[in-house]
This record gives structure tokens, sequence and C-alpha cells, in this order.
């Protein structure tokens, strides 16, 4: 994230581009109004610039880009949901890549034992897709690079990075085409999860955090390797002797020499040959079983946990600092667009001074790419305050409306004449209709479930299915019995307007297809009825597993529980949360992966001609050959899954949780006026001069401005700090990050927490 | 924990005690004092009382029991530390009582196969051990109760079950008496843990927060199981048909029936059959992977991080409340003996009004145990101030010295009158001399991991020790000569006084033992040397090992790192975290061991009479005889610590993250003035009346007698808040705790939080 004083200068700025390369021409455009030919596309340009603000402020952008018509036009259209959308499709598309290229995971089984020759794809045919993507990512790198700028640009480490990445990959493309596909390796191939980090700003805060916590977690790292070297070097000690059967077999097995030492100790860290590597001294002599105690206890409980706790409260202080930095944004997104459309304003006479129109606010609020919900909600907001001047106060209250959830009415059920109809409509929409078909559902289910636990010891070749053939379609036949009276009830819209009735819509849909097409393929049950299997499985198993689905009707009844719906909530912040993380965990086991296969590929190979079934009692145990461990080698991409997730469980378990943990949300879910820790609250009262590009040049010094405020005030009493600059917001960002400015002081917000301090208490 | 109202009442206050059984005869003594003869009794009955409030303050206990002359003596007698440590170690000897009572621990193997007949203690050993300590616990809860009174014990759940507990142990201890020790069962047993936790405040708290965050788990536990049976009913589903092998190996083998696959997929929940039990069906194909992925995904991720993040908010908002109560404790103790102190003070004709002598107080501190260092500074203290009255703001603030460190002066180093004496005494009292001394530490590990690593492929009888015991003899003698050269320079007691030295000093004098011990055993090192085995270990290697202590010495390099200071203090604050923890785990590991030892004692038999080493190979891979477990059985006290690290490793990896990530430290190292979080900082203006009574009746209604206290300050602006009253923290603390006092909605601090505001902005 940049210095909150360089995001607040959009590129209108004069201050800015002392070299001319960086001002646009049509930037000067919007400062001053002058009656005149030129005015109407001067009050375009403005009305333009306010709705690119506001996108701004609404996802959190930072508004220092270019912003003169054409790179106006250029911006909206770069962030329009076609241009995201085509840009994450070819992220998906250059991941996607490793499935298919040599070597394809496009076998059904990774046994070296039983794996057929995969698909060679023909040079050129990955490679062209490649192409593609990168032809995409360049001209997102070109767009980017320009809207921002020369001077941000070469201060943007990511950017920098992208472009670096992508001359890189397009060189190896053009080395491994001119070697027609067969280089020895490619070096694009581990870079391409840079695309998806680069794309996700959520990943990379995530990345930046970990970068910061590194030092301390390499601190907790070497306490590790004093422990484990202290410990290993104490058993290698401990168990010498050559007397003692005991500690002779676990020199032997465990203690031999420094690395096997070092590796069974490791390997207990994790927990995972707990009993086992201390069996053979333990079986001697009880007091050896202090040794691993204690190596436990100070290694997996102490010493892990404290990494826990480090990476916890580095998260939770910079997830709190990148929340701010977000408000800011929107905060400087907001301002610059009242200050913008103030201007325009500002030509007719008004006798109330400086503000906002409200037509040209809902004007630009037509263009404003926004959910209709809210647009309605704040357009309602705007209509219902007249046609009086908005003032910087108001402007910014109406965008509160973003962080609020709109509730929508369901659209009205049809009306019906029939006495009858009415009355029908009436018992299929009440809610103990719906119970009735949770209840059907749940009969449903406790039949597969019988049926599973009568058959388990049944041979499979000697299972009948017949009764449990006929109950299924009876109950997939209430389904759709359910699905036409609740429709007929609710109307299709009313039906579909709940998202339960869409799922339920679906499930059956997708039941009534599975059931007729095992109707038309085994007929209709008859006793010593047995569908048989066709692939990986039958139909009739399909059927059975969409039935488990229906458990999800019952997962609804979870947020009405008082107690569960804690719990939901937190499962919602939950999957926030972790999202930004799972992305990096993806990047790490994509790189692994991609490096493993290059490093490892082939070096497991099958157990001779013998036979396709080897002697499986000969190999010792927890040996590779007994476990039949085939499938577990890094011989394609999709194959190194089952080995990384034993890795990965492990990691996550630890560093997952301070994600996990903390309490503060992803940003819209906390942005709401009643939480939101950053916002003051004594509002918007002073107003800058009518300046665009003083606007935004008086915000570094705002740490100032805020007193030099105070003049429009009313009351000028020098401690009465009712007037809080809008200016204020930066300075007291900076201040609670380390530097104590005199205005910061002399707010008396605790700095590092934010708090709404409310001032009118502190008013004579 | 009990109401703050009822705490803030000792059985001094008149209010109290409607039956006169709780009014001790000496409480009225002390609230008007006439001249007379009963005057001096008097007044020392108020110093003492004095006393044990500011004992109680420290100590953060509840001011509230009686408060007679004979109850003061033994209420101080009772929390002396002999009566304390007596009962701790009463507390020990039962809870070790396991390891010697039948089935006795004292066998050197706890395997099946060659673990000899346990000594059985003769009838009556064990049992008179017990007698004592129940008798002790008899009189600790008769104390007790008196102490607090009836009133109180009555509503005490402690000390209530403390009484059952005990005469359900004396009851069964009489049973097994008059059986001779031949009872099949002992219920007092099982109890035994319940005495640690009743003598625990700080397990007290953890238990209560772990049940209420009782009904959270319960949610995410509900979860869980939703999450087993949907995917164990999936599972079934998926694995049943009898063409596939893959397939019907993977049924056969961990999806043969319902409690066979509930089982297979649990233990996948804990990850520790991870890659096994997917092998059969991935084998066949690898889209199998995807239902195991899944499980893994949701259950060992998702929820698992579900349960670890609602713990620890639960433990959270529960520490900051507990911390509160405890702060509200020290300020109720304060605020009496300051209240006891002044009325003494009243009788005597003083111009300056109502205030604590400080010869009184210093009279009082004298009594008061307390560390000497934190006595002489707040003794210092008193004395800067001068004759006058001290206040009660005054007083409060001088309470603040508890929570410094004190820095201790080291005692003056000798004065030698040589010239050469002197500069040795430079040399040797350098840091350099210090880096020289880390230095050789370094280089005796260096030589004896070398040996380790070179000796480990040479086997064991043909090692030769000769060099590593010349040098080792080398380095001890350097470490002798270090310390008597440190000693010369810094003096016997400078050298004492730092911490790191006494390590140093210990170390020398047990290598020198061993040392001097090996050589008389073995004689002088000679090419050949190799001392024989005794025991578990030899001499040597006794010698060796202690020297890898040596690693410590590079451990206090730590905290002069800066990095390394963070992490350090952050494993100090988990330490202390993690004690009331670890003691609830003990708890629950007694309790499963001896509940186990009844349960399934006997129930693994040695493998027949054929050999002690049974052929191995013929077991099946990964069963009981294979892994050769006979050592984990529950057949005496201390083997079953062996399973259950395997269980507690697991579940502490996650319950125990709570506690170490929670930045709430314990109380003594968060309450220092600068973060003390609860403590407003405008200080105790406000002055209450004379009466000892009415102090602590005054506090309830503490939320509306902070605005009566501003009579006495100089100007009674209504907004001006500089006046806290000193009954505002109850009410702060009952507001932010859920109800919404006028006083705390006037007072702007964030409720949750719990900020020190500085007032003084607030004036006019």
């Amino acid at each position: 994230m940049a210095d909150p004083q360089e995001e607040s200068k959009p590129l209108l700025s004069r201050v800015r581009g002392g070299s001319g390369r960086d001002r646009p021409e049509g930037a000067p455009a919007c400062r001053s109004v002058q009656v005149g030919p030129g005015t109407t596309a001067r009050r375009d340009l403005c009305l333009d610039q306010a709705v690119v603000f506001i996108e701004d402020a609404i996802q959190y952008r930072s508004i220092n880009h270019r912003m003169d018509a054409s790179s106006l036009w250029l911006y909206r259209w770069y962030y329009s949901s076609l241009c995201q959308w085509i840009l994450s499709f070819t992220i998906f598309l250059i991941l996607f890549l490793a499935f298919i290229e040599t070597p394809s995971s496009l076998t059904s089984t990774a046994d070296v034992r039983y794996r057929p020759v995969p698909w060679e794809p023909p040079c050129g045919l990955t490679e062209g897709l490649e192409a593609l993507c990168l032809l995409v990512f360049a001209a997102d790198v070109s767009v980017k690079s320009y809207l921002v700028g020369w001077a941000q640009f070469r201060k943007n480490p990511w950017l920098l990075a992208y472009l670096v990445v992508l001359v890189v990959s397009l060189m190896d493309w053009i080395v491994s085409l001119s070697l027609v596909c067969h280089e020895p390796l490619r070096v694009r191939r581990p870079l391409r999860p840079f695309f998806l980090m680069q794309n996700s700003s959520m990943m990379k805060k995530t990345l930046k955090c970990i970068r910061r916590s590194l030092p301390e977690m390499a601190s907790v790292g070497l306490l590790l390797a004093i422990h484990l070297c202290l410990f290993t070097m104490f058993g290698m000690l401990l168990f010498t002797s050559e007397k003692d059967a005991g500690q002779d077999k676990e020199r032997l097995t465990y203690f031999r020499n420094l690395p096997e030492a070092l590796t069974s100790l490791l390997v207990l860290l994790t927990t995972a040959n707990n009993p086992d590597v201390m069996i053979p001294a333990y079986s001697k002599n009880r007091a050896y079983a202090i040794f691993f105690v204690a190596f436990t206890l100070i290694g997996s409980l102490f010493l892990m946990n404290l990494l826990t706790a480090i990476i916890y409260n580095q998260f939770r202080g910079y997830l709190m600092k990148s929340l701010q930095t977000s408000l800011l944004r929107r905060r400087l997104g907001t301002r610059a667009a009242y200050k913008v459309l103030s201007v325009t304003a500002a030509g007719e006479a008004h006798p109330e001074g400086v503000g906002v129109k409200p037509q040209d606010f809902l004007h630009v609020l037509q263009k404003v790419q926004l959910d209709s919900d809210h647009k309605q909600a704040i357009m309602e907001k705007v209509r219902s305050h007249g046609g009086d001047l908005l003032s910087a106060d108001e402007f910014q209250e109406l965008f509160d409306e973003f962080d609020k959830r709109v509730i929508k009415e369901p659209p009205p059920r049809p009306e019906y004449r029939s006495p009858f109809l009415r009355s029908a409509q009436f018992v299929f929409s009440h809610r103990y209709f719906n119970y009735l078909g949770n209840f059907m559902a749940l009969g449903n289910l406790v039949t597969i479930c019988a049926f599973l636990v009568l058959d388990a010891d049944v041979p499979p070749e000697d299972r009948d299915d017949f009764v449990l053939g006929i109950l299924n379609f009876v109950f997939i036949l209430y389904y759709l019995l359910e699905l036409l009276l609740k429709v007929l009830a609710l109307g299709l819209r009313g039906y579909l307007a709940h998202p339960s009735n869409v799922f339920d819509g679906l499930l059956t849909v997708v039941l009534l297809v599975l059931e007729i097409s095992t109707l038309a393929v085994y007929r209709f049950p008859h006793p010593g009825w047995k569908p048989e299997m066709l692939g990986l499985l039958s139909l009739w198993d399909m059927t059975r597993l969409v039935n488990m689905l229906l458990v999800f009707r019952f997962l609804r009844i979870i947020p009405s529980m008082k107690l569960m719906a804690v719990v939901a909530s937190t499962i919602m912040d939950l999957i926030k949360n972790m999202r930004a993380f799972g992305g990096i965990l993806v990047v790490v086991y994509y790189v692994f992966a991609i490096v493993g296969i290059s490093l490892f590929r082939g070096v497991v190979v099958a157990p001779g001609n013998s036979s396709l079934a080897p002697a499986n009692g000969s190999a010792p145990c927890g040996s590779f050959e007994q476990l039949e461990y085939w499938a577990n080698n890094f011989d394609d991409f999709a194959v190194v899954e089952g080995l990384f997730r034993a890795v990965v469980a492990g990691v996550v378990c630890h560093l997952g949780q301070p994600v996990s943990g903390s309490d503060s949300g992803e940003l819209p879910s906390q942005v709401g006026p009643p939480q939101s820790p950053a916002v003051p609250h004594g509002g918007l009262g002073g107003h800058l001069s009518d300046d665009g590009g003083a606007l935004v040049q008086g915000c570094p010094g705002g740490a100032h401005g805020g007193g030099a405020d105070g003049e429009t005030e009313p009351s000028p009493a020098p401690a009465a700090v009712q007037v809080t600059s809008w200016c204020a917001l930066p300075a007291g960002a900076r201040c609670g990050l380390g530097t104590d400015t005199d205005h910061g002081r002399r707010r008396v917000v605790a700095p590092k927490r934010f708090f709404p301090l409310d001032r009118t208490t502190g008013r004579a």
C-alpha cells in the first residue's frame, strides 16, 4: 500500500508532475468554470470524474490515476465487469494449463503400476493458449501503467514485478517454441501464480503481512532449531550404550547418526511418530519417557503455540492498519467526488454557498456501476433531501448506505379468484408446509441410511434394491409435487426470490432427471431389482448421492437457533478472512507442485514386471511398498495434491488460526457507521477552498489544516475540537502509525485504537 | 467470582448481618475514636485491619471476611507463606500417592513382557498418608469457612463442593480401611484433583471460562458431527460396488460398516491416517481424492479453526472480565486500608482535613508481607512525601509501585589496594571476559557434538573416549578458573547477585563433582580409555549430558537482541497464561488415568510363554503386536501418560492456542499504570464520608455517587468530568459488561475497551 500522502494526489494535481509527461491535457478543465463554449464539455468532464471518484470510493480503490476524458473512459472500461471477468478467466486459464501440459494429468489413476501412457498435447496447443493469456496480461499491465502514470509506476513494486514476470515468461515462451517444446526447464511455469497474486489486493495485503512477520517467525524458528539440536544431542548421548537392549534398539532405529536423529525428532515435533519413536527405550525403562515428554511439551505445545501467538498479533495489527487505509481511500474518493461536483454547482449563483446540487449527484449516480438495490436506496435518500445543495457532511453520509444491507421486498403473490385456490395458496405458503417438506426429506435420508447400514454386511452382489427404489420414487414424486404447489402458491418469481427455494427446486429437478434416466435404463423397480454399475457410479448410486444433499435443507434451521446464529456469523467472518489466506496456499501449492514435478518426475518406478499384485507381505512394515503408496508421486500435476495435503494440514493447523481468530473481519462488513473505528464522528464541518487541485494538495498538510478550517465555524473556541478537518483522518492515521503530530496530540484519541470520541462533551 | 456488590462489603459493615451471628465483636471498634482507655487497643486493631486490607490488595483477594482481632490473626496466619506452603505440599502429596498405591508404578519398565511383579505397599501406609492430607484439608476448609462467615459460605459453590468432596473422601477412606484395602472401587481417587483446582484461583477462572464457552463449543461440535455423518454416508454410498477392485478394497478396509466408516473418517479428521485411508480408492481413480480432500478441507481446516476462533473469543472476553474483577479487588483493598487509617488520624486535630498519617502508614507497611524491594521503594516514596497527611489520591498512587519492577543496585565490588589486583579486577569483570567464557562453552559443545557425530557409525564397544576425556577435563578446569576469577573480581555477593552467574557457578560445581567422581572411578584418561556403563548412564555420559546444559549460557544473549526481545516477552506472557491451562490439563489427565486404570487394568496380557522375543514378522502391519506397544497399557498410573500424550497433543494443538494467542496477560504483568485498561486516570479526587461502613456501602450506588463527589472539587462545572469517583470503577466495569448507567453514558469511554482517557482536554 502506498503512503497516504501519495495516495491522496490524483494526477490532476498541479504540484505533481514537474515533468510535463505526467500532466494529462484535460486535467485543468474542471478547476474554474467560465461561461463560454467549453462549459458543457467541462461540466461533462467534471461529472465523469465524479462518477470515477465514487466508483473508486465504493471499491476502496486509490484515486491516484489520470483524470482526463480519454483516460477516464479507459479507466472505467478497464474496471468494467466484462474486462475484469476476462482478466480473471485468463488467470484461471493459465493456472489450469498445468493439468494439460506435459506431463498431463489426464489419466484416470496416478498409480505407477496401472497408469497408461498419458496423453501428450501436440506442441503448440498449450503454448498457443499461453500466448493468448500473456497477451491479455501485457494489455493489462500497459493499461494499468498508463492509468497510474510513470511516476507511480516507477514506485510500485507490484507493477514492476508484473512487467518483469511478463517479460521473462514471454522470453521463456519463445525459447520453448524455438526448441519445439523439448526444452529441459520451463522457467515460466512456477512464475504463473504471480498473476493470481497480482490481481488480488487482499492477497497482496496478506503477503505483505506475512513478510512483515517473517523476522519474528524466524526468531521463533531459531528457538525451535536450538530446541531440536539440543534434544538431538541429548538423545544421541542417551542412546549410546551397547549393553542395554532397549537403548541399543532405540539407537539403531531412530538415533543411529545425526541426520537420522534429527529427522526422528523433527517428525516427533509434528507428533506423527508419537508413541513409536519412544517405544523401544520406554519398554526398557520408563524413565526414558521423560526425555520424549519434555521434548514434546516444549516443542509442540510451547514453541508452536508461541509461533501462533506471534503470527496472530502481527496479523491483527496489520489487518487493522489495512482497514484504515481502505477507509481512507473511501473518504478520499467521496471527498474528491464532492469537490468536483461542487465546482460544477459553483458556476450557477446559489445563495447557500458551496455544495453539490442533488440533480447533479443523481445524474452521476445513474452512471455509477453499483448494484441496483443500493443505488435505489441512495437515490431515494437524495430525493428526500429536496432541492437544497448537499453539504460535505450530507454528501458523506449518503455513502453510509453502501454498508447497509438492503432488504428486498418479496414480489407480490398471485391473486386467485377461486376460493379453493385461495385456501390452497394459504395452505401451501404456510411454514408448516415447509416443515412437512423437511420432514419428508428427513424420512428420505433415514431410509437411505437405514438401507446402507442394513446392507453393509451383505456382499454387494446379493443386495436387493427393490424397496429402496420404490421409496425413492415416491419421495421424488413428493418433491415434484411440493415444487409445483409452492410455485402455485407463491408465483414463479416469488418462489425464486428465496435462495432456499432455488436450492430445493434445483435439487428436485436434478433428482427427477436422474430418476427418469434410472427408470429408462433399468426399468421400473421389481423384486430383485439391482441397477448395474456404469463407470464410477451407477445412475442409481448417483440418485442416492444427490439425495444426501437434502441434508442442506436442515442446515437452514441453524441461523434461526440463537446459539447457532453466533456460530454461523463466525463462519461467515471466517470464510471472508480465510479467502485471501487460501489464495496464498493455492499459490504455494502450485509452485511446490511445479518445482516438485521438475525435480522428482519419474523417481517412483513400478515394481518390476513380476506381477501387478506384488508379494506385499515381503516388504517391511511402514515401507513405501507395504503401504502401497504407488499413487503418491511427482509424475504429474494433479497427483502432488495428495502429498501436499499432508504437509498443508499441519501447517494450516497452526498458521490458519491467526486468521480465523482475528476479530477484524474483512472491510465491507465492518465499515458500517456504528462500529467504524477510524472515522471521527465530528463530521466534515470544515470546507476547503474551491480549487480542485488545492483539495488534494491541502491534504498532506492536514495536520495543521484542521486548525485553519475552524474559521468557517461560528464559535472559534481554541479548544473546542468540534470541527474536524476532513484531512484530519490521514493525519490521525499517520499519528496512529507512529508519527506524533501536534494535531494528533491535541485530539486525545488513544492513538493506537482510533476511538470514536464524542466531542460534544469537550465543550465549554 | 462473586458479584462486585457482594465483594465490597467486609464483615465489619453494619448493614450486613441482620442476624447477629455474622457480626464479629471487634468490628465497630474502628469506627469512632474516643479518648479513653480503649483507644490504644482500637488504634492497634485499626492498624491490623489496614495491614490485612493492604495484603488483600496486593494479592488481589476479596476483602469480604471477618475483621475482628482474633479473626485477623487467624486470617494472616492462614495466608502466611508457611501455611500456604503446607497446603501446597499436602496437595502435591495426595496427588503423588497415585504412583505408590496399588497398582504401584515402582517398576523400571511398563512392558508386560518384561515387567516384574510390582511392589505392593502394605495396607495402611498410603491410607495413613492420605488421612494426614485429609485432616489438613479439613482444617483448611473449616478455617476458610469461618473467615468468610456463614452467609458467604452458603453462597460459595467451591467451598460447598470442597466440603462435599472431603466428606465423600473420608467416608470412602473409612470403607477402604474396614475392608483391609481390598475394596473393589475407590471413589476418592478420581476426586483428588479437586483439591488442586480448589486452591488455584486462576484454574477456577479458566474452568469457569471453559464452562461458559461450552454451548458454543457444543454447537460447533454439532456441526462437526453433521459433517462427519454426512461424509460417512457419502463414503458408504461411494464405496459399494463389487466390480471395481479399488472401490472394493477401500470398502473392505475402511468402509465395511457404519462404525468402521465413522472411525476411519474421525481419524482422518485428526489427519492421523491421512494418505493411507484414500490410497486404495485413489490408486484406482484419482477422482476419489475429491471426496477426501473436501472432507479434510471442511473438517480439519474449516470447522476446527472455527472451534478455535470461538473458544478464543470466549477466552479473551472472559480473561478481560476477570482482569477487571481483580483490579476492583485491589482498589477495594487499598481504599479500605485508606479509610481505616484515616479514621485513626481523624482523632488528632489536623488542619488539612482527612487523610492518612505517613507514620501510621509506615508502621503498617512494616507489618505487611511483601518482598523487601517493593517495600523499600514504597517506604522511600512515603518518606519523600514529608509529614503531610496522605490524600486518597496519593495513597492510591503509592500502590502503583507494586507493579513496577524494582531494579536492584549490584553490591559494591571489593576494593583492592594492589594495582595488580585492581587491573585483574578490571579485566575479569569486563564483559569481554564473559564473551571468552561463552566462547569456551561453545568450544566445549562443539567438541562434544563433533565426537558424537564422528562416533555415530562406530559400534559403542569400539569407541575411544581418550581425546574427549582430556578435552573435557581441560574445559572443566577453565570453568573452575572462571568461577574463581569472577568471585575475585566481583566479590562473592556481587557474583551471586546475577542469576546468570548463579547458574554458571552451579553448573561448574556439578561438572566438577561429576568429573572428580569420573576420575576416581575410571582413573585418568589414557589411550583406549572407555568408561563403563553403570545403570542407565555412565558417570561419563552424565558429565557430557550436564555439559549440554551449557547451551543455556547462549540463551542469555536472546533478550539483548531486539527481535528476540519481543519473542522473549511473548514467551513470558505465554508461560503465565498457560499455567492455569496446564493445571486443568493435569487434572483431566489425572482423572483419565485413574478411571482408565480401574476400567482397563490387566486387559493387555503378555504374548504366551513361547519366547520373550516373539516372531514379530508374523503379525500384520500396524497391529499392536507388530508395533510392540506392550508398554502402552492401563496397568499402573505412570504408564497411562504415554497413551495420554498422544491424545492431549492433538487437543492442545487446538485448545491451547486461544490461551496463547490472547493478548491479555495475567494480572500482575499488565496492571502497571501505562497499560492498565480499567483504571481511570482522573485519580481519586472525591472523598467519601468517614464511616468505614459507608465506604463500602456507597459503592454499589457509585453510578450516581460519582456526581456527588464533585462537591470537594474547586470548580464544580457540570460537564467537567475531571472528578472521577472512586466508585466509578465498579460502575464503569458493570457498564462495560452490559448495563448502561447514566454515569457510564456521560463518560464517553467506549464502554467495551476501558480506555484511559485524558480528561484534562475536556475542560473549558
